[in-house]
């Protein structure tokens, strides 16, 4: 296989990890120059041979008692994850949540840019949130063909989240990040991702009384 | 196996789908009093063997072509999840994310009560979100314990995310949700559920780039 190939199969949860591990590496300063995996594992909170595992899967240099090399750790990381070109992001929703997420100073760390936040309120069209000036909502799908923006973030109410979202894949959007509590559905060639608050704390709860029971 | 030990042992991606389920489920309307599970796939966006396996899993009522009673998935996931008795929460932060989450109504439905606000801003103290007024943040822990609290939901700036966190669980909280871009850790018998928005959309980045490519 090719090693595009092998980057196309990997498991969710194991993403999910390598986001994890990436989203850890960049806080180190840059002194930091090699990292134990048992140290890390400890500060991240997973097993040291899952990470080991883990990192021998990115490219066969998992091995006990060795130090990798954070720089390389970090490309390799951004190279699966697919991080290292920018990728820019628009964000229908000013809500107290649409505003945390646009306020997030996390993004640019992993090449993700939000270009322009949209909204239907006219007393929040004009509002600058991070020098980015919230746009009438009716304006959202000409900005997204003209900056041909990939990544759509919805955090409107519910009733509204799946015609924003119809209105941005139409448009051209081929990600779909969704906050609404509305599960939003897309076509195919599209992906989505519903972020759903009761769906976290359910699992929660399922740890808390299973798990720990 | 007992049943109690067979709800142990569920993989985390089946428990996040029971969520799903049980998360769309609450929202049909009461007339709705059954469903298939191709239609419910459909909705949800998953695969019908996919959700007739996990049914399956659950008590042994997943059949091909067969209609599903929606108060007995309800009960029957509820339980799984324990979602059963109520459950109280505090959260510590109010920022926009914290008042999101306080002002989230999906919780309810699955029992789980937010009890106290905590924040240190002068301004926001005595402030009220949804009939639950914000307390200084030197009262949590004797809240905690006064009221038993076993869910400590984290929305703080990242520089106060820990200490929040070790003064919940030293105050007896047993579950940690944290929404600050720190990833917290607890002592063994306390379970932490990190929620990053870095994480989600590299996740999100990945299947763009991979998953579509």
């Amino acid at each position: 296989m090719s090693e595009d190939a092998i980057f196309k199969n990997i498991p969710q949860f194991t993403v999910l990890r390598f986001a994890r591990y990436l989203n850890f590496l960049v806080t180190l300063p840059d002194v930091v120059e090699e990292i134990s995996s048992s140290e890390m594992a400890g500060i991240i909170g997973i097993k040291p041979t899952q990470l080991r595992q883990d990192f021998f899967t990115l490219g066969g240099f998992g091995r006990q008692g060795k130090k990798y090399n954070v720089r390389f750790l970090i490309h390799r990381l951004s190279e699966v994850l697919a991080l290292q070109k920018p990728q820019d992001m628009v964000l229908a929703g000013v809500g107290h949540l649409g505003q945390a997420i646009a306020n997030y100073q996390g993004f640019e760390r992993f090449n993700l840019v939000l270009r322009g936040i949209f909204d239907v309120n006219p007393k929040l069209i004009g509002l600058k949130i991070r020098d980015i000036q919230v746009q009438d909502l009716d304006e959202l799908q000409g900005f997204i063909r003209q900056h041909k923006i990939q990544i759509g973030i919805i955090s409107t109410p519910h009733q509204s989240a799946q015609i924003v979202c119809d209105n941005m894949v139409d448009a051209g959007v081929k990600a779909i990040w969704n906050f609404s509590p509305e599960n939003v559905t897309v076509p195919e060639g599209v992906v989505v991702q519903n972020e759903n608050l009761s769906v976290g704390i359910m699992n929660l709860s399922y740890r808390l009384n299973r798990e720990l029971a």
